[in-house]
């Protein structure tokens, strides 16, 4: 038997606490036995003192094995998932999904709504009329055996552990902890019934972690403990120092998705999109060759296979896939407004936590868990950093549903945007990525 | 209006709280509208962060004034009071209190019972028959006025803020912060009412601070927020490396403070009587040369006068005040047995901790708060470190009330004591004293 305040005590003097103690925590504190107060001060213990990569790989199962834990064993072949740790105009999954299904990937795709600039994967899906996200068990695996692909909602009873501890340290300043963060998204993927794991970890003014050399720590923690789960896991440093792609919004992240499968997307989320589907056709072991998995994938978007696939995913969920090639069946909103450049020159720097900020206040994503998300508003970019404009060009559009969200959201977009005489470099989007064998920079 | 994790993550980065955010968290913890999990979590940033001397006063002064002030405003002349932050056989208070009272000091003395090795100075005057502690204000007030001191419990409603702070200390494993120590200590003695305070901060093994350098750190702290919360301070750093007095109880401890009166206590426990006494003269401004003030107090006791002097106290609270002459009519153990030495020789050392768990086990202090208190048991030590003992010649004496506890405590005894045959140095009592002016090493 174990004594709270001794495990408190252990970790603030900066000693290793044993699988035993971290479970007694964890399950403790599920069931109620242990209190809040006690698990903060721990936390914060935690924030200071750290965990090594043994303390949060038994941290991250005890959280895992707190509850439900998803069962795809009747679908054929390995699982692999893809998580990202949240970005602005990050469209990927919504590409990814189609795509890797497309050339024989199996895609049992589990996703949350939550809080953020916009809403989650989900959310964008229903902004296509009939769309439902939740599915079945047992629909839910029949589509990805018979689609390739399927989206459903998460489990309520999935990882308890993370939702009363993500809570906690949201109101008590120990959410930027890097073995508290990979141990709260590693155990979502564990429970989540992923057998390989893709993570894309970003960094910049629009992520959570602001600097590379702490997105290449969480990233680097993450890989080494689905290594010691037992889940082989492939992370990359991504560029989310701007938007990554050009949509910012439900609707026309669906658009937005619909035009990189068609060939038409911008380069960055498009190159995102083939590194990350190419890698799970390696580890789901579907493509042995890097390159020609690449080909494959390009080979798809052009025959329009990619573009078919996301049809069928959305015509078995119950969505109008005619969507895709008619935009105008999709929510649009009341209100537009172009901004447009004030001089000739180049994008030096874009705020993207300014655009993703304004996109939810004029009713993109969730401030809070109540909010309902307006799918027809968001905020467009035309040009990215490096880019050239002229004068008068429009940069972005604003869509909203409600004149003076327009015009404050227009302010906001122009406020966002830093033009300069002189040409400036483009932006990398992948700067590293993370193996069991180590870290290759990009 | 301030935002509580705000506050916490402030603290984290180790910056510096403003007045206003103490007094925020401090008055919004006592009424209920900052839960405990956000507390424990700021008290954990604390630990590691620390606070400045201005943190820690206004933190100080917030607690003070989360309840009731005690007002002895009535009583003439400048309170002083006393205060140690805990050993074992310590019995200074009992010396103390009709020993200043003896030369004109006014002495109003609020005590608390609380956990310990033995009770608190009330429940060793309790082992007298008839002796109460629980006065009104004005009998207390006007036993102070006319004899000089009394004694009573302490109020229920002073410093909320500390004894709710302390509880949750206590479960998180964040008592050991030298300001949050600092903060809980001075914030008792001016809600108190305490015009200047005196303070014994003890440190060895059987203090709460184990070393010379960090009782230091909190005596200067201290008197440091004696000065910025206008109550002058002067800490003492006292040694606790062994018992300070010969007796470990409640009655043994009454017996040891009239033979010290009597002009036949410890020396070291004398000494330390003195030095106390003859400054709460300074402070009091009853004497301003202190070698003078040593000599009358010296003189108080050859003539009587102090031990006259504690049995008008016990006569007033309703004590009688015959047992200071006849130890018989103070209540008395069943069982006695003394521990004798093993071999001619010097005690080398002395485990005080261990004679402190002793004394509580066998009945003499309280594990928990419901636990009641036997006043006749304890633990008397003949000798101390450097003192001289002949083989077969008693060095403690147990007195119990049932016979297993009995030779279980001098087995204790007989391991808290070490030997050696080589002449050991005497361990100085009083180390150093910090005023206003800065550390003098005595």
């Amino acid at each position: 038997m174990f004594f709270v305040p001794e495990i408190i005590e252990k970790k603030k003097r900066g000693l290793k606490l044993s699988k035993e103690e971290i479970e007694f925590i964890v399950n403790g504190y599920v069931a109620g036995k242990i209190p809040d107060y006690q698990v903060s001060a721990l936390l914060m213990a935690i924030y200071f003192k750290g965990m090594d990569e043994e303390e949060t790989t038994n941290l991250t199962m005890a959280m895992a094995y707190s509850g439900e834990i998803v069962d795809f064993s009747s679908i054929e072949g390995i699982k692999v998932d893809k998580h990202s740790t949240g970005g602005i105009a990050d469209t990927t999954t919504l590409v990814l999904l189609p795509l890797a299904a497309s050339v024989g990937v199996k895609v049992a795709k589990m996703s949350g709504r939550g809080l953020g600039h916009t809403g989650g994967t989900i959310d964008k899906l229903e902004s296509i009329p009939g769309f439902r996200c939740e599915l079945g068990d047992k629909e839910f695996i029949d589509a990805v055996n018979t689609i390739g692909a399927a989206i459903t909602g998460q489990s309520k009873n999935l990882v308890p552990a993370d939702k009363m501890l993500y809570a906690l340290r949201d109101v008590t300043a120990t959410v930027d902890s890097i073995p508290l963060i990979a141990s709260s998204i590693m155990s979502k993927k564990i429970a989540g019934g992923a057998d390989k794991i893709i993570l894309d970890v970003k960094f910049g003014n629009g992520a959570f972690m602001k600097n590379y050399e702490d997105a290449l720590k969480l990233g680097t923690l993450m890989v080494k403990i689905g290594q010691l789960a037992g889940r082989e896991t492939v992370a990359y440093i991504t560029d989310m120092d701007q938007p990554l792609g050009l949509a910012i919004g439900n609707t026309i992240e669906v658009i937005e998705a619909a035009e990189t499968l068609k060939g038409r997307g911008h380069k960055d989320l498009l190159s995102l999109c083939l590194e990350f589907a190419s890698e799970m056709m390696i580890l789901a072991q579907v493509e042995k060759d890097k390159n020609k998995a690449v080909e494959r994938l390009e080979a798809s978007i052009d025959s329009g296979k990619a573009l078919d696939k996301l049809k069928e995913i959305i015509a078995s969920q119950g969505g109008n896939p005619e969507v895709l090639e008619d935009y105008s069946l999709l929510p649009k909103a009341k209100y537009e407004l172009e901004v447009k450049a004030p001089a000739d020159g180049f994008v030096k720097q874009i705020d993207a936590v300014r655009l993703g900020l304004a996109s939810m206040k004029i009713g993109a994503g969730r401030q809070k868990k109540e909010d309902i998300i307006d799918p027809a508003v968001g905020i467009w970019i035309y040009k990215k950093v490096g880019e050239e404009v002229t004068k008068g060009e429009p940069f972005a559009k604003i869509l909203a549903n409600d004149k003076e969200k327009l015009t404050w959201a227009a302010d906001e977009a122009r406020a966002a945007f830093e033009f300069s005489r002189e040409p400036k470099e483009k932006r990398k989007v992948i700067w590293a990525k993370i193996t069991k064998n180590g870290v290759s920079e990009l």
